[in-house]
């Protein structure tokens, strides 16, 4: 008893869930103080200039450069003090020819203006302001419209929204912001071996965990995850648990049960559901080959194996994109990468028309960044813990060279910003 | 009048900075599904091997390799099938010579077992399981404490919790976990020309908005913000902020009127509140170089500058380095980095003993990562949103070059791993 399994490449797997699959990037209106990290469903546009008009970069006095063209320390210009203004209000009259106005950062110039001088370099005697070197025109001068400028597109839709972008939906008005929807996940645990409860691990049961990692990398990726628990190797329990995911939610994730053959419950379970049921079961990517994904009422059901990294490897390559393309990201197929040197050399003995995934952890060397290959069989978690991000060597290529330039794909919830900081 | 600043080394202010404080890390006991992001406050140890025992990488036929040493095509090995192992349990006798036994990948493997045939290579044939190829030691065999051994310090003190460490804390047995606790920072927004409201922004008012990305900065950082709200220009308003600050929190923010001289309010505020008062004002920091702390009851007050590229700077350079070490984070004084050409040079014409922080914007070129500077005055809050983070141009250098290699450093909160992906 042989079983023939026919393995889809990756990126053919990924254009049919895209085919298969119906949903929609969709909606919502959310206060602009909860938009962090939510990711703009439109173009963001500026009805105004910002600043609104010129204004002082410093606390100084404010000038005609043209009156200062002459200054010197052995012959300073004095110009006449009339009045400040502060950061609460304009000057209602322009600066005239010989004249000075005190102002503070940030305070908007009066008409005729067109230079400031920091107070450090003036000097005030009683209404006088004595000035020993010439303003240049435009100094400490920060003009209207120089930061932002009416009508520009300041964010684009599809844009994930950091601290400073929030701030800037505040500035030019908005109290609240149209966001993608997060994309919701149902996941389900399959296997009669599972269990949540560490008083029954021993013999007889394992713990269920790998829900724990799914969880978070749906919602690092910016869905939200409902974690439906733990299902047995029952055909009808776990269709059932399918069904009730579909009701509640965008996609289904299944973990484990995923062995192509005779136990091979979840895409059973998928084809009982409705048309097409099961797509693609077998991917050419290793670790991660007894992934797949079937499609029920145009949602997708994602079977993800049982060793974790195979089962983290399946999420990356076939639900992120996913839930990118869901949430309208500006790119939808990956996230950050940085690039270093192998500290080693890494051969794969089989594979050759797979994509093959490492792990490795990125340090800092003499030279700048290496990667360092994790050695470790799929199931090992240790592998995860120790990573960084992955390198991804394509088909038709066995090795790595020690020394080579790869990318490291960084990957929400696995990886982090500081993980290779020293 | 000139004003004389005395403008202090920025390692030179954080040495003093942690002098002063008398704040110490503190942990907290939490669920380990609330662990996400938290920072381990004691070295995590396992006291299990992982894998328990030998198992299964493959669905196959568990043997004893020796018995498969003369397999080939033309003269073919068979055993026999002596029961099977699934998932849920192990095998109670030992495999005894000429025997094979069928396991699912995961399977716990029976004593004599050394190595497994994946079921695609062996034909089961009634209970005779023909096998035509030698069968190496090991092989397919996951062997027990190769994933995590007992004793090991599998994570460390420090350590930001990620996904899969979260799995492998429950893996461990961890129902709990002991983490730090997050310190909270108070900020307040001074300034009288501030508002909340914008219905009265125009010629008299302008809106807060900095608190909104210190708030960012401060949770992705780890710590927990309070946001105080608007103090206007009044000495005893904002001493009685702080104050309040101080009791509600293990440190505090003001942004805004920290203009070193007679509107210096924010110093004269706490100075009021006791010794030491102001520690350091005047930072060799470019643009930031108006920051500063304070230490009241041994708790910071850190003196944001207005100017937004100054707030995040100051930030950057004194609370994170704070924040981190009240964590207990391994690295104490920075986060990630990626490398990459600068784009265009970029010169200074002045702060030649100052620190300078240029913000870049890094992206994709031919030749890998590419860092383009994005000019603009501190306050421009453009510069933030167009940047992925800053490069450091350090003391008595005035000139990055076009094409020099530079570290860029990622932010929490400015920074996302996402920003120059194509």
């Amino acid at each position: 008893m042989k079983s023939e399994i026919a393995y889809t490449d990756v990126d053919e797997a990924l254009s049919k869930l895209f085919a298969e699959v119906t949903l929609t990037p969709s909606s919502e209106t959310v206060p602009v103080e909860h938009c962090y990290n939510r990711v703009l469903f439109k173009d963001l546009r500026s009805d105004v200039d910002i600043p609104f008009k010129n204004s002082s970069h410093v606390d100084g006095f404010a000038v005609r450069a043209e009156d200062t063209a002459k200054a010197s320390k052995s012959a300073p210009v004095t110009l006449k003090l009339v009045g400040s203004v502060g950061l609460v209000e304009s000057a209602e009259k322009p600066l005239a020819k010989g004249q000075a106005i005190k102002v503070r950062t940030g305070s908007y110039l009066p008409d005729g203006c067109d230079g400031v001088v920091p107070k450090e370099y003036a000097t005030l005697e009683n209404n006088t302001v004595i000035i020993s070197n010439p303003v240049n025109e435009g100094a400490e001068v920060v003009r209207g419209g120089s930061d932002i400028k009416k009508d520009d597109i300041v964010l684009r839709k599809g844009h994930k929204l950091r601290a400073q972008d929030i701030e800037l939906a505040k500035t030019l008005g908005h109290s609240q912001l149209v966001v993608s929807r997060p994309p919701v996940a149902a996941i389900i645990s399959v296997g009669s071996e599972l269990t949540d409860d560490p008083a029954e691990v021993g013999k007889s049961k394992i713990l269920a965990t790998h829900d724990i990692v799914i969880t978070h990398m749906v919602e690092e990726a910016g869905g939200k995850a409902k974690d439906l628990g733990i299902i047995p190797d029952d055909l009808d329990v776990i269709s059932k648990a399918i069904s009730q995911g579909l009701l509640e939610a965008s996609m289904v994730f299944t973990i484990g049960g995923s062995s192509v053959g005779e136990a091979d419950l979840v895409s059973a379970a998928i084809n009982k559901l409705g048309k097409p049921g099961v797509v693609v079961h077998g991917l050419k990517l290793q670790p991660g080959r007894v992934a797949g994904f079937g499609v029920v009422q145009g949602k997708p059901v994602f079977i993800l194996p049982g060793l974790i990294q195979s089962t983290v490897n399946a999420f990356v390559f076939l639900a992120y994109p996913l839930i990118r393309r869901l949430l309208g990201l500006l790119s939808a197929r990956r996230d950050g990468v940085v690039y270093a040197k192998m500290a080693d050399a890494v051969e794969f003995r089989r594979w050759e028309e797979f994509k093959k995934v490492t792990w490795v952890k990125v340090y800092e060397g003499i030279d700048g960044l290496m990667a360092q290959p994790v050695r470790g069989e799929s199931p090992m978690l240790n592998v995860l813990i120790q990573t960084t991000g992955y390198v991804l060597t394509p088909e038709h290529r066995l090795k790595l060279e020690k020394g080579e330039t790869v990318a490291v794909n960084l990957v929400p919830g696995i990886s982090m910003l500081s993980t290779y900081a020293p």
